[in-house]
């Protein structure tokens, strides 16, 4: 039923999959993880696919994690969530994203996980979690630092505050900025299918060299940040939070 | 004695520490490095306290180690200067900082162990350990490049020579910058202070996954420095250094 | 017979290394890499040099291999250009580099084992490994992420594109920029020889220290990057890529 969601589409050698819940800005249900975790798969397993593009198909990139949804699913290393961060890291062709509009909580921690990321100039990042009495997932404790330093790290995990497309690009979270939405995603497009004309041997092997010892840290990073989470969960900070955001 | 060199207050969920010897530009004694634990350790007890905020009372952050001070102290591995570092290194809560006027050797290497910096326009860096014939001390050899890239570290580290805020602010080794000193002072500490309204649990448990597996790593490096640091103490070069810098 | 190529000259604490084959852009042959190693190993037996400064004697400072030589070469970890990559990554004294016009390949991937490295503004940067079916040597896999952040390393090794000076300084893959050749000899060199007025024991612990427990991972880097290369060698795309490129 989710399925209309997450689209997946091959195009020659490039697999596109979109998000596509632009009335929710794209917030992510456990459902929708699935269905991403299953586009993923269906492209490293195709031969032909040399490269995926990821963005979505309206104003916002994700809203993040849904929270009506996410109260009423179980949390724990199981979830679709966690398989969807565990399938992001373990990619082995590049992956490249458009990001336009929002880019909240997982919304901007899966772009740690995306080899070449391009935002919309309009664009607004943030991992707020500590607003909601909660603590950093997607291995953005340990990645963030790496892309962007330890004091943009710092800064965006303990304010939680939102920064835009300017500051993402000036922190090399982001590889490059276009001005509108629609040029954002043909650009990043072309740049996709560009990359998806070398070798997909030498795509594969130069992107493991470049996450070489690093793949069982990253998803260890994402297993101790998830049980962390799960403890925040219960906390009253975090009921009193979800409780206030859901009863806007 | 010393005692006054180093003021701490508490307020609300905020402990402001504050180095009060103007006169000599805040150069930092072995009876100021115990102080400063001491102050460290009041804030860490205090479970009322959420966020510390560190700061000069007066025109300089602070111009380093005094050097009368140090050649008349045995300095080693369990000198006072290497428990605050280990201090600053091991803190559990939020450290945040301003920095104005000189900012000299450990008054820049212990930002590394800030979790965010604002400096005023008119501040000057430097680790100018080499121009004593000496070597990085503070886990700077480690924490420069994990903060500000390899090229900076190097560039700092080997040729000593002082950097500006507009340096420091584009090389990510603050966050932010002000004016004039009593606006980084106040915009620094509003930020401590809305820091302080999240959950105390969030902010350290975010910290902790930010520095996992890097504290021991991080202390380690520290004393690895501080055999380096002491042996150079011993050369003819520091010797010959010391006494032309003390009898300027 | 490739002496001439590579010079070497000592001026008081400096020993300074020229690459001299304006005619081929200073393509790098395996007799060449071997007169680099010697070079290297000159400059650090003799007490009297503390530092060692790298330039090309003309116009471009190294088109990277020379494709043609290359391919009569036998390439395994014994090559002189591996023995010339570990013998950079092992030097325990200063390097500083002065790049001019292009740097590429290992012209670009070089410059991660020097410590300071300063470019005319008119250079050009690239790790096309990529366009030749090819994956990433030099342990740049490791050390672009290190110096310049993720996005950066990726982006260079996934598309292989040429970058200007501007974006290398902006992304601290060097240090400084100075506006024509000269120019950026002269202020390299200066800086060389400022640096060389420096305690030797002090440069030396200080270049120790920031690359602490890093030297072993780095040659290990290598060595695996190295075989993945020698594969890539003998694949169809590579083959083609390599025949298209020296008939040119």
């Amino acid at each position: 039923m989710s399925a209309k969601y997450i689209i997946g589409e091959r195009s020659s050698h490039l697999y596109e999959i979109q998000i596509c819940r632009g009335d929710k800005m794209n917030a992510l249900t456990d459902a929708m993880y699935g269905d991403l975790v299953e586009q993923l798969e269906i492209a490293e397993r195709d031969d032909a696919i040399r490269v995926i593009f990821l963005r979505s198909n309206n104003k916002h990139f994700s809203a993040g994690n849904d929270l009506a949804d996410f109260v009423e699913t179980e949390f724990n290393e199981s979830s679709n969530v966690i398989k969807f961060l565990v399938s992001l890291a373990s990619l082995k062709k590049p992956l490249v994203c458009a990001v336009s509009g929002a880019a909240v909580g997982i919304g901007t921690t899966l772009l740690l996980h995306c080899d070449l990321v391009y935002a919309c100039d309009d664009s607004k990042f943030s991992v707020p979690f500590i607003k909601l009495g909660l603590t950093p997932e997607g291995a953005s404790s340990k990645l963030l630092a790496q892309r962007c330093g330890t004091a943009k790290a710092n800064d965006w995990l303990l304010t939680g505050r939102t920064f835009l497309t300017d500051e993402a690009l000036g922190s090399r979270l982001i590889n490059g900025s276009y001005p509108d939405m629609e040029t954002t995603w043909n650009e990043a497009r072309n740049i996709a299918v560009k990359l998806a004309k070398s070798s997909s041997r030498a795509l594969q092997e130069t992107k493991a060299l470049l996450k070489a010892d690093q793949i069982d840290n990253v998803i260890d990073t994402m297993r101790k940040e998830a049980i962390v989470f799960a403890e925040g969960l219960e906390t009253e900070e975090a009921k009193a939070a979800f409780h206030a955001f859901l009863n806007r």
